[in-house]
């Protein structure tokens, strides 16, 4: 494939959306982010790389809260003061995201990427699901943490990055018509989900 | 493929989703349902199929209204005197649609499907979205209306299916982790759309 592909991953927490990401990109022999967007970021801004990772936190936790509590509409966000510089280190981010989109082809993990890049004509957006016993299994497996700690842990990150998603797009975290392709990676898989994904790029681009 | 496949479609109005359906079950030479089902579920209820057409589309309507209203809890919904009778023509439908899973591999769009044969070990869901200005061609060219006809309808039948679907399951329609694949069809088209769930039912099944 000649033509630059720009492809996004959002993903449920524990269901393998990273691995399958890295993996992906490397059976493409593209570049491949996650938290290495932050890094960038950081680098671009001058600030340093702690400082970004400390405010991507603080942005879903308090916007979760917020939404938790109803306060769902904008207006109602200013009293958290934390909101004004985390709409500026999004910014920043988004700067940092398209300088790389800009640079070649790559798979982009989270971070609203597939929104910040909606208009690349060589953007594929996709979403990674898997079933709860499975995501559950995954994070006792890296975390090391008791089922009850798994499951909380799992419902409070998806919210999170739902609310994080809502925010700052105009579409809806998770939903089908979100993105291009959603899959349930327990169907084929992590390698086999990998693989599939892999063909819809080829049909699309060849 | 040997094993039994039930392969259930939901899908936005418009999408082309039961055009998909129908040339999917062609492909791999099964049988295909859709409103075929209402017929089925007639004849082994003894009533006749236009009762059951009928009482198809007031469940929707009903039900969407119930819930544009904000009556979206159960013990709110009995004023509609609808409702009751159409939980018994939902319950002779979900028979019919058991007995015709029974009976070997299909493709079954709509009715909630994939819910009610949710414990078939054969069974592999979809979504099918589609781009909104291809939807509204589709349904201007299918139905011969106008441009803003054809967004309201379309947007008032995916209300309806919704409403329908998140009334009669646990889950909620269009979102991704209902489904095992989701696509937008308009990625790989009609025609490469149908290839591509194809090759993932043989991933699955080989």
């Amino acid at each position: 494939m000649d033509a630059k592909i720009i492809l996004t991953i959002g993903r449920q927490f524990g269901s393998g959306g990273r691995e399958i990401g890295k993996k992906l990109a490397k059976s493409l022999g593209i570049a491949y982010y996650d938290k290495e967007l932050l890094a960038e970021a950081a680098k671009e801004s001058g600030l340093c790389e702690d400082v970004f990772a400390k405010a991507d936190e603080r942005t879903s936790h308090g916007l979760a809260y917020a939404f938790n509590m109803g306060f769902a509409y904008m207006g109602m966000l200013t009293p958290y003061n934390d909101v004004l510089s985390n709409d500026t280190l999004f910014r920043y981010q988004s700067d940092a995201i398209r300088k790389i989109a800009e640079k070649g082809s790559c798979v982009l993990v989270g971070r609203c990427a597939d929104y910040i890049l909606r208009d690349d004509p060589g953007l594929m957006s996709f979403f990674i699901h898997n079933r709860p016993d499975i995501r559950v299994q995954r994070i006792i497996s890296d975390l090391g943490i008791t089922v009850e700690e798994a499951k909380e842990k799992m419902a409070k990150i998806d919210k999170s990055r739902a609310a994080y998603y809502n925010y700052y797009t105009n579409k809806t975290w998770g939903m089908s018509s979100t993105y291009d392709l959603s899959i349930d990676a327990s169907v084929l898989g992590i390698d086999g989900t990998v693989d599939f994904m892999k063909t819809f790029v080829e049909r699309k681009f060849k």
